[in-house]
């Protein structure tokens, strides 16, 4: 089978590195053209040497240089804000291009794009050409809750303690990146405040849930992931443990642990790693994702699978480490 | 004036390091006993090296060995259970001795022991010669609620995300904190069974407060520090701002911040810094304390320096740095 | 094709974590067996739960279980020590398993095993059927010397300063692995004194060369990686330059870099990447690697490869990541 | 006794916050002035919240405000530059003023600045108004070997690799120091060609001897510290280890350990920890410093100390830690 040839818009960028980390060892997909303003006539390699020898001849051009006609598909991994003129102009010129978007530009669902959470709109995204990959703090938090918003089962807001490592700043350095004080801090930042407590609610409320997720961000001393707390009121009596086995039984992307989820074992992979506690009409959900991973490339990936017709899983089968 | 000669027990886990950290420059005390039941033998300083040139004549010794007649002051920074013991042993014959325990054995407030909250409880403690030190958790918690629970402004339970670095584990390896699995992970443990809920519901309650602080406890991957995420649900509208300036403002140890406070600059110190938000009936407030300094062993000292008649803050007023 | 199955013994350990996690995606070999002393008749799965959904049918046993003749290849993980004895009753039964062992037992080369620096030696270990899989530090050693001993061009001890992560103390905790007082920190250990000292000199003899490498070895405060420093005096003046980038331009698994190679471009990986400086007739030569992936399970793998007739690179094509 | 009022330039910097935390608790001196060209106009508290409580009235300024003829004693944490024109314009007007310059402006002696090593230097130090604050890295190394080098004991170069933590990098963000990338990395930079160099071949040379430091400067995942790790082959025969204990068994700041040095028990104090090791004619040294304490501004305060008549330890007489 020939592969199918893919862009990568912002490719220099922690999103656009992961696609190309992952997309390097996946069965169906080609990257051949990256973009990257900054970075524009120099290699691929040269810039990202960790990716040396896998794509010898790549080499960054600008967001405006013309996209190959067998490109079929295109990842923008574009900064919020920049994507919506790119998929624009992509589209205006190839309506049949298969578009992920992982900016905030079309969420939750604008122009035609679906929201891209496989595991609550998996049939809605097979039928898609253009899918808005979900924010990373809003797919910790939708997964950690999903079994109960479908189905009404929570009431008033859920609170949402969540801290995110220091990738999820981006790759150009921040005062609040610089390492030697980053290093053993923690802290909270847009308490009560972060953008992605839009893009929660409006999930929920496409299942019939006036429920919201009332955010605290922080930030903590490691690279990668997102732990949540997501502390819930429950609309009704449920049996949380049965309710939550019986829905993410099948996901492939979705493991249930006893007592709590770890960041180490779900960094550089795809998984979100879940534990339920219960007391009372209370609910303690704690999940784990990798902020690039499922919280962005892979979950990228996922829903690019999908639109193209590949299997879900192709290229995200790997597991997590201990180390 | 001659320095007041002081014994600490369990010298050599964490909260007895950090008290001959702290006591190695304090003007009034001077550790003349130190006992280890692994050390015993051992020169301090050969054990703890950070403190080579500060104490060269201090040898660890069991902690059945005579306390001298000398000793007006002791520190118990034995394991939870077993201090009580050793406590009781030592007040039976010497019914004067100033008594600090940093276990849990006293708490929240048995056989004479004044619960060791200073801010909330200083008089009391002014007035004692014995005071159980309140927990790490405890002490993130409460000092982040107590204008509220104070003045009954507090319904319901306020749900508690505490993250803790790993020296709250103790000076002796566990597999918890086995680095390779630490330095980029966070977990959480113990979920809403902590031990430390029920001496926060019962300090609330000698304020009349019926309130309880449900906890969450996350181990991070950092070395010392308490972070705190309270959320809690108003009784009553009050000007929080207002009523967390005016409650705070004449504390020494306690810092207000806008937006949040970090660890890293109450790392190494006894400051517990603070930041309120608000949304409608709804309250988030965020603390840090170091656990081994304001949520330890500074608090310890803190209490120690009240029932001895010192300055209140004599030997703690270092700062916080940056990096 | 039929994969090839494999057993594991010491799986639970960290190398034979890591080669559980690479042949999960391997092409050619399926894990059939994995032993631990330890966790024997607990499922791999819930030992190690960033395996979850990669072994579902798989169960740790004792080392001692007779091993399914459908076995044909073996990979020790076993301690210093124990090695031997698996092997030598292994072998007995089987003279026709492959097998790689990973600990020092067999090295150099004893028992009809063959030293496994692949770079190195890589037509006698294709011609094999026993690997001594090479120590991580002489690993990182000898790649960064191999293109100068193997020419005659080293004189007197080449000073090696080498540091190494958390991951090469094992997977059991210990002082020296204590999250809060190695979490930054830095120390020497075995100054002068390692055992690989003699692997790297009789692994240079083989070529002819009288050179040592003197080791330095350092504990860093990062999981995983080994950076080495060695500086080495010309036996005669040579273009170090072109020697390198003519003795490695063909190598997968061995980068060239200016200036300095990293560890972050290694980590998960089995690459080395290299650098060299000269003064006069001194020389520099940094190399880093993962020391669980070219170090240990990377490199085991690239051997049972050659030896099993598979490609030297299948299953390790992982390109490393900058954050 | 009257404080001696001090003015601080650079004080927003690493270095200067550093010795505003030093001074915080010094017995003598009051730090009255504070410039930052950065941040002037603002209260030191607001820009340093860990400093809050010890500086209520201390606004930055710009470096060009006029000196209040108060301040007996300057430091200079200006960046490497802009010192010489401070220090000129100050001198010019004042020329009893005590100086303290952090930056290589004046190293290793220009201008009637003595070079600031305490222990090598002392005598010329007390005599002296003016110092020039020795580099980190040439701390390390010159402590390291000063017993060789003051004896004429090293022959050719010793060769230098040394890791230091990244807040050596100064306060202003970096790529290098960009937490994702930097929290479990480690890379050398300035191979054989760094500054400090120089610095340390004129120190050696003033004793006598033509030996040199080649270094390999390390960024290692810490916040603090300098590991050094010195490897020098021996002139003639020498009992390393009565020479070491002799040379130092009188310096409060150099403390002799057995194996090696920590980083964790140097952190934020003034203290050199050392350890010594020997193969026929050659030496391994073993040298540990906080590169903002010993190796600034512990230092720095170490040498206005002298210059002011003050005890040489006053202020800096804090323990190491554990953790």
């Amino acid at each position: 089978m020939n592969p199918t040839d893919v862009a990568i818009y912002g490719a220099a960028g922690y999103g656009g590195q992961e696609l190309l980390r992952y997309l390097a060892g996946h069965p169906a997909f080609r990257v051949t053209a990256a973009t990257s303003s900054r970075h524009a006539g120099k290699t691929v390699e040269s810039v990202l040497p960790g990716l040396a020898g896998f794509y010898p001849d790549l080499t960054f051009v600008t967001p405006d240089t013309p996209l190959d006609d067998a490109v079929q598909a295109v990842f923008l991994a574009t900064p919020h804000g920049a994507s919506e003129a790119i998929a624009t102009r992509l589209l205006t010129a190839r309506p049949d291009l298969r578009v992920v978007d992982l900016s905030m530009d079309f969420r939750p669902e604008t122009s035609g794009f679906v929201y891209g959470l496989v595991e609550t709109n998996r049939e809605r995204i097979r039928a898609a050409s253009r899918v808005a990959n979900p924010g990373c703090f809003a797919t910790g938090a939708l997964l950690a809750l999903a079994p109960l918003y479908e189905n009404n089962a929570l009431e008033g807001p859920a609170m949402l303690s969540q801290t995110t490592g220091s990738s999820g700043s981006g790759a150009v350095e921040k005062p609040g990146t610089h390492h030697p004080e980053r290093v053993q801090d923690m802290r909270a930042y847009k308490v009560l405040s972060h953008q992605h407590e839009a893009e929660i609610r409006a999930e929920m409320a496409r299942f019939g849930s006036k429920a919201e997720g009332w955010m605290v961000p922080q930030s903590g001393p490691f690279a990668r992931g997102i732990f949540t707390v997501a502390h819930a009121t429950l609309a009704r009596d449920v049996d949380v443990d049965t309710l939550y086995r019986a829905r993410y039984g099948a996901e492939t992307f979705v493991r249930l642990r006893d007592g709590t989820p770890t960041l180490r074992h779900v960094a550089r992979t795809n998984f979100c790693d879940l534990a339920v506690h219960r007391r009372g009409d209370r609910v303690v959900v704690l999940s784990t994702i990798d902020n690039l991973g499922k919280g962005m490339a892979g979950q990228a990936i996922q829903n690019m699978n999908l639109i193209c017709g590949f299997a879900e899983d192709a290229g995200l089968l790997v597991p997590g480490a201990n180390a």
